[in-house]
Formats: structure tokens, C-alpha cells, sequence
């Protein structure tokens, strides 16, 4: 392991970090609505947390201030999965130093600021806060805690997903340039899905073309959103939250808090979007035959068989839940239950989720339904979370092969996607991630499992019988960066009252979904620091 | 596809079904202890059944008479997956035919009869009858209904076990014998386990070795029970369901019914010995060093990898839940925890499913962790289901030898099984069946929670929030033929109100399990019929 090269991306990462706090800075001054003493602890947080990262930042790059070797493999693991790791830390430091509650007088703890972190960069969306508003001054009065949360320390929440969404790593690529292959391989490792495409010839230059689609969508989904009524923080906040398929909102009752078709609608077009693979829009972007109109124009979009299954995926399980809710009588009528089916179904599927309603309350079908659709995901090369899509794919035709091969053993066909023929070792790739994944997943159900108390699951309006849903459904929930989970851990409750060993868990569990399991699994391998 | 063979194979195999029927029939007269009307309904339905099979393994026999070609991969497919499939609806008659009652006043219907019979023959032991015993002489009079199934149909369905468990395939070759290469294939199908050793060079002798180790275990089996005070009826239908790890008991308390702690002890150490691969018997057998001593014969058992992984993980298994047990304050003391923390994680982890204590009512930890060791099952060439000990292993060291991989590319390792290297393609199969059962079971729960309604676990005192589990547990239980599952499924309860298209479902799924899946899902594809 070349340590000097180690220590110097990392320091560069965390500066990096620190310098992106400061966009969360200008929230914390009374121009923009803030003047009380709690909003300047808030301030004063976030600049000791961006002094604090730089500092990290400076000592680590000084540390390997000499060092020009190249990043191979090896190195390129280590990056990311560290990098992750301290970004994850050094983000956590503002919900500290601003003197952040999860609860009326219960002070975040570190381990809760470092959940709260990773779930921002791994863009879950999975929150130990009980009470995001203000909401003192109601008129029952019956809340008086005031604000739990500063406002800056809210925004810079929200841009942790913003930065995870299309990649730290990525964003490092692009600010730097000027590492070859290195920069390939650690792109690999960070950008979702099993191929990693190339849109330009130089890897800096596709970091830059990815990160400059993700802000041109991102601008767009916030002034639409402002004509629609937010004022710029929400639009910003709930922009960030839907680009990066997170799903942390300003309120409560997330998006349910506009009570707004319209802005519903708007917010599940773009979570569409964000599923998608990036490359795509590149692809569209580039295609300059004049004579081809707009059907041509946008031929890689609809030709490409990842997106089209995304969308069937998407399709079909609306009309599914749709029916199975106006079958149980949930809403009043179909344009209610289609309305809330298809919301759920996006927010879920692309991983981002945003809640309108507690689908909590649906029938047992529609939450299993939910469960599975977990695990599906963005396409590969999206900010979504979740196995991709196309890993599926590829899964159910090895499947077909499969069965074939058992009564015609001499007939060797190969794995075709849209016509070309996929490298085999992708096959072998696809079948090795399903199994981590299960096994990942089933071990993590059970550790949460023992650790959680039966009795925590009585308190509430909960039974015991709920505890084994509920943890399944935190596992798969944080294994694929989604947010909230069922029973207990609904879109209207949160992980607040899980205990320490659990929520250290579910954080190990984001950073594994979010860079898809290698980058952190080889970390815990003795040999991998060993290895020359 | 050679259906003349096909038929003329199908039809002995209905044949030997059909004889292996007339065991049951001394249960019905007087001698032994059966008098009344409705065990005379019990006998006619028997040889009704009998005859009718004998009828239709004639009837196809005679249709491919003349065909004397051998039976290829592709032809052995079939054979199994219809030869089964037949025996489960032929195995379903004396049920119709006897007037067996489900509940009181409620015949078995068809798929009931299908449901209990391929159950049987599955070894799954999962019932939908409510009442096996005659309860109309109780003290207090509270049950009035009489016996419900005829003792001799009684016996039948115990005696399904016992020819399911080695395999009616098996027996089948070692009787007819003259199958050349096509008895090798046709057993491959049938033994569970990744790969089938051949024991001695011809087919037929390796059959014939299997049935006469399982005959002479069950013969010492039946002796010992019998000598701790079961007559022999009980002893005998005892030993079917212990060494074919299928679990169907006489009583409806199963095992508990005794309250024997040796009775106990010894059926648990008899499933042990039934999900121990058979082959290893064979060698410790033939193992004729003179001057070794008992460990040097024993050699074969404590050598193998599979075996030893098996003894760990029963062993491991019952710590974990008698910590549990003792934690949650289940049972007053270590030695109670014990005694059935064992015998349930023997129980479900050889899938045999004989009960002793209801682990419904244990923590939700243990309930998930059972859930969990369904999958297990025994080691490959036993008569366990399950998904068998060798192929977990099998995948932890493929599991291991990717995440090295991941940053040792160029480091190619073997994989190795007590230092033996093992085919590559082997190690494809193991991720192929991982992947399949995963793919069964998910859409499996999913098909039962959409058919099931939510209603049906607002009765008997359990809840909506029960259904998810519930029903994953049964598609776990049918698919690893195992037999109770949890909730409504317990091993108190059973299967009797499930839907119609429930118990088909789930029929469907056992004998996927018990066939290791190809030999059923083949049947479902077009062009598996069409190739020639």
C-alpha cells in the first residue's frame, strides 16, 4: 500500500468537503430569514466544522506532500473506501459543533451525527431527527421546544446528498484531473452499476460532462419548483434531496408537507430522472443529426433496454399497488390511491425516499411489494442506490440460460444484452454481487435483530410481531440507501430510538450500497494492507 | 422426447407406488387393534387405491411396451419430474378414497389430498389435517367428532416419508436395475446435493447400498423406539418420519405428545444420523483396516468437511437459541432451554419439522434465526431438505475468494474442498442455485401474500402485522421441506386454511425443493418438450 499517496487523496478529499460547507453558511444570516441566537450557534458550527476539515484536510495532504505515484487498483479501493469513510466523519462535525438536537433536549450523540452524515452522502435519506420544524409558535401551543435544527445545519444536511448523489469522488476527478488511469479506477469504484462507460476519451473530462448534467437538471428542478410555490431554501433542499434519489426534506411530513399535486408530480418526474443512467442524457446531448428529429434524438434514451426495463419496473408496480389499494379500500378513489401508488412506487424504486403517505397502513401485499422493490434501484450510472437495474436484468437472462443448460448442456449460448454480447466475466460479476448482497443483507438482519429488544417494539401502538419486518426492512432499506423502512421506521418515524451498536450497523450498511460493496468489504481484509 | 419410454418408465413407477401402498393395509383389521365402520372405509379406500394405481402403471406400461431405448439427460428430466408429480396425485388417493376427514365434517378435497400427499412423499411433513388422533373418549367430553382419518391411511401418509426419503427413483433403479447409463442420470436428479457419488461401479448397486443402509437405520430405529415404550405402530411411523427428516407424527402435539426427554433424545440424534450424506456410512462400512481402531474407521465422517460444517452448525444453532431461550426468560431453567433449543434446531435444521415445544411463542430473534437454518438443511446424499450443508460451504469460500479478488485480480485460486480442488463449473452451479432459490422464494412470498387475505390473520388472536413472515416462512418451509413454519403455521397449527391456489403453490414449491428445482422447472419450458 503506497501510504503517502493514500494520505494526500484523502487530505485533498477532505478539503474538499470542508470547502463545501461553505455553501450552507450564507443560510445561517438574517437576510435570509434567520436572526435568532440558535441560528449563530449554528453558524458558528458550521465554520468550526469547515476549520476542523480543512485542518484534516492540510495535515493529511502534508503528510504526503512528496508523493507522484500513480493510483492502481489497490490504491484506488483504498481511496474511495476511506474517503468515504472520513467524509462521512468530517460531515458529521456540524450537527456536533451546532449544538444539533435529535430530540427536545436530547443532544445529537457522535454516533447519531455520523449516521445522519453517511445517510446524507450515501444519499439514504435515513434520519436520527424527530423534529425538523419550528413549531413553537402554534397556536394550541402545544409544542414549545422551539428549533432542534439550525438552518445551515439543515441545508448542509441536504447537500450532503447533493455531493454523494453524482459522487465525491467524481466531483474530486473533475477539481483535479491530472491522474490518468488512477482517476479511471477510482471512478470505477464510485460511480454505480457493473460497467462503468467512457463518454470522452480523458476520465477528467467525463467527470466534468456528469457533474455539469447533474447541475443543469438540478437548476432546472429548483426553479420549477419555485414557480410552483417553495421559497429558494426548500426548492434548493428538496432539489438536492431528489437529484441525488436522498430524501431528506425540510419538513416533517417531507413532500406530504405541500399538500400539492403539482409539486408531487414535478418531484417524481425528476426522481425519474435522477434513476436514469447519465451517460444517456450525454449520449443524447451529443447526437447531432439534424435531420432526425426529436424521435432520433432521443433514440439512446428509449433504444437503451436498462431504461426501458426501468420504466416497466416503475409502470407495473404502480398499477399493482394502485389495485392493491383500491382493492383494500385504502383511499376513497382510484385517482387518490394512483396519485399516492405512484409516488411511493418512484420514491421507493429510484431509492429516494421521500414520503406523502404512511404506506405504513397499506395492505401486508403492498409493503412486501415495497420490500422487494428496495432492492431494485436506479440504473447503473444514476445517483439512484439499490442492486441497478440492469444488474437484474442481466440476472433474470443468465437465469433463462440456466435452465436451458440443464437439458441441453452441449448448447453454449452467450449473454446478449440489446443484441451485443456481454463479457463473460460479467456474468460470473453479477451472480458473485447478488449473492453478497443476500448474504450481506440476511447476517445484517439478524445482528439488528439480536441487538434491537423485543420489548422496544411494544411501546407506540406496535406489536412484537412487527420486529422482524421492521428490521428486514431497515436493513434492505440502508443496504440500499433508500431512507425509510416499514413498520417502526415509516416514512412519519425514524431510527432515533434504534440503539448505538444498531445505528453503527445501518451506517456500515450505506457506505457498503452506496459504493457497492468492495470498496468497504476489502477494508476489513488483512491482506489487502499487506499487499504490495 | 422418447414418450413411449417415457410412458413405459412412468408406468412402473406407478406400479411400484401402487404396491408399496398394500403396507398399510395390515393396519386396518382387527388384529391390530382397529375395529370400527370407519377403519373398514380406511381398508376399502386402500385397495381402491391400489388397484387404481396398479391400473394406470399398467395402462402406461403397456402404451410404451416395445420401447427399449436409453434414457438420456433429457429423458431422465422427465422421468423424475413426472415420475414424481404422478406419485404425489396417485399417493392422494387413499386420502379421497377413505373418506378422510379434514376438520370434523369437512372432507379433504382434491388439493387437499395432492397437498398432503406430495407433502409426504416431499418429505415436508406439512399437514392441512386438524385432527389425527381419536379424541370422542376424552373425560370431559369435549370432543365429540371421532377419528377423522383411518388408521391405515394414517400409516400411508407416514409411509410417503420413508419411500420419499431415499427416493422412490432410487428405490426404482435399484429394483429394475438394467438401466445402464440412464439409472445414473435418473439418480442424479433424485439425490440432493450438488454432486452424486458413485459408491460402488454399477448404478444399481449403489442404489441398492443406499436403501439397505436407510432400511437398517430405520430397523434399529423402530427397535430403540419401540423399547421406550412406543407401540409399534407409533415406533414405526416414527422412524418413516425421522430418517426421512420428513416429520409427519400419529399425534397432533407431534414428538410432544410423549413428554420423553429420551424419546426426544433419540429421535434428535436420528435426524442427525438421516442428515448425514449416506455415502459416508457406506465408507465407514468398508472401511476394513484391522488395526486402526474405532477412529481410524470412523475416518470418512470426522474427515469430511460437509459433515463436520453440519455437526458446527446444529451445534452453533443451538447455543445461540438456549441463550435466548435463558435471556427472554422463555423456560425457568438452563437444562429446559436446552432440551428444546436443541431438538427445534435439530428439527428444522435437518428439515425434518417433528415439534416438540410451539417457538412461536419464543423472541422474535429466535423465530428469524429459524427461519434461517430452514435454508441449511442437511449434507448432500442424505435424505435432508433444504439447500444442503456443502453448497453453503461451497459459497462462503467462493464468497471469500471474490473480495480478494477484487484487489488481487491476476491472483487466480482453485477452489478447494478438504484441499481438493473442485470443477470449476461447479462452483457456477452453486452460485446458480443460490440465485434460483432466491428468485423462487421472493416471488413465491409475494404470489402467496397477494393471494392470502389480509383478514384471514385477524382470527385466532393473531394480527395483520404476522402475514408477511407468516407467509415466508410457509414458501420457506414447502421449498426446504420442512413442514411448520411460524404464526398460523406453527407447529401447532397447519396449513388447512390456506386458499386453494395457496396449497397449489405450495405444493408446487415442495416438490421444486425436493427435486433441487430443474427436474420441475424444465417441465415448464416449451422448448425443453420440443427438443429432440
Amino acid at each position: 500500500m503506497n501510504w503517502a499517496l493514500l494520505s494526500r487523496m484523502l487530505g485533498l478529499l477532505a478539503m474538499l468537503v470542508g470547502g463545501s460547507m461553505a455553501f450552507s453558511l450564507p443560510w445561517a444570516f438574517p437576510i435570509c430569514g434567520q436572526t435568532a441566537e440558535f441560528e449563530t450557534a449554528g453558524f458558528r458550527g458550521m465554520v468550526a466544522s469547515i476549520v476542523c476539515s480543512l485542518a484534516v484536510g492540510g495535515a493529511l495532504s502534508f503528510f504526503g506532500r512528496k508523493e507522484t505515484g500513480t493510483i492502481l487498483r489497490k490504491e484506488a479501493l483504498a481511496v474511495v473506501g476511506l474517503g468515504w469513510i472520513l467524509a462521512g466523519i468530517l460531515g458529521a462535525l456540524p450537527f456536533l459543533f451546532s449544538g444539533t438536537m435529535r430530540s427536545p433536549g436530547v443532544r445529537m450523540t457522535v454516533v447519531d451525527a455520523v449516521f445522519e452524515s453517511v445517510s446524507g452522502f450515501s444519499t439514504t435519506g435515513a434520519s436520527v431527527l424527530t423534529q425538523l420544524e419550528d413549531l413553537s409558535n402554534q397556536a394550541d401551543g402545544s409544542v414549545t421546544d422551539g428549533k432542534l435544527v439550525p438552518r445551515c445545519v439543515l441545508f448542509w444536511r441536504s447537500f450532503t446528498h447533493w455531493l454523494g448523489g453524482m459522487g465525491i469522488i467524481v466531483l474530486f476527478v473533475a477539481i483535479l484531473g491530472q491522474l490518468g488511469a488512477g482517476g479511471k479506477a477510482l471512478m470505477r469504484r464510485e460511480v454505480p452499476g457493473p460497467i462503468t462507460e467512457t463518454l470522452r476519451p480523458r476520465v477528467r473530462e467525463t467527470a466534468i460532462s456528469m457533474w455539469a448534467i447533474y447541475m443543469v437538471i438540478s437548476l432546472v428542478l429548483t426553479v420549477v419548483l419555485m414557480i410552483e410555490g417553495m421559497n429558494l431554501y426548500d426548492s434548493l433542499c428538496h432539489t438536492f434531496g431528489t437529484m441525488a434519489t436522498g430524501g431528506f426534506s425540510t419538513y416533517n411530513a417531507s413532500v406530504g408537507h405541500f399538500q400539492s399535486p403539482l409539486i408531487e408530480m414535478t418531484i417524481m418526474l425528476f426522481m425519474v430522472f435522477a434513476g436514469t443512467n447519465f451517460s444517456l442524457y450525454y449520449l443524447v446531448l451529443r447526437s447531432k443529426d439534424p435531420g432526425g428529429g426529436l424521435l432520433k434524438r432521443f433514440a439512446p434514451l428509449y433504444r437503451d433496454p436498462e431504461y426501458r426495463t426501468y420504466l416497466a419496473i416503475l409502470a407495473v408496480a404502480t398499477v399493482v399497488l394502485t389495485i392493491s389499494l383500491v382493492k383494500n379500500g385504502i383511499y376513497p378513489n382510484i385517482a387518490t390511491a394512483l396519485r399516492h401508488a405512484s409516488f411511493i412506487a418512484v420514491a421507493i424504486t429510484t431509492t429516494t425516499g421521500f414520503g406523502t403517505e404512511d404506506f405504513t397502513d397499506w395492505s401486508e401485499f403492498s409493503k412486501g411489494l415495497l420490500l422487494l422493490l428496495m432492492f431494485v434501484g436506479g440504473c447503473a450510472g444514476s445517483t439512484g442506490g439499490g442492486m441497478k437495474v440492469i444488474r437484474f436484468l442481466l440476472f433474470f437472462k443468465i437465469v433463462r440460460l440456466e435452465i436451458e443448460h440443464a437439458f441441453r448442456p452441449n448448447v453454449v449460448r452467450p449473454l446478449r444484452v440489446a443484441n451485443v454480447p456481454v463479457d463473460n466475466s460479467l456474468r460470473h460479476d453479477v451472480m458473485v454481487y447478488f449473492s453478497l448482497i443476500l448474504m450481506i443483507f440476511i447476517s445484517s438482519w439478524m445482528i439488528l435483530a439480536a441487538i434491537e429488544p423485543d420489548t422496544q417494539w411494544r411501546q407506540e401502538g406496535h406489536t412484537n410481531a412487527e420486529k422482524l419486518l421492521d428490521c428486514a426492512s431497515a436493513v434492505a432499506s440502508s443496504l440500499n440507501n433508500i431512507g425509510p423502512g416499514l413498520g417502526v421506521l415509516g416514512p412519519h418515524d425514524n431510527y432515533s430510538e434504534f440503539s448505538v451498536q444498531g445505528k453503527l450497523l445501518l451506517t456500515l450498511l450505506m457506505l457498503l450500497g452506496r459504493l457497492e460493496l468492495f470498496a468497504i468489504l476489502v477494508l476489513f481484509v488483512p491482506s489487502f494492507w499487506r499487499v504490495q
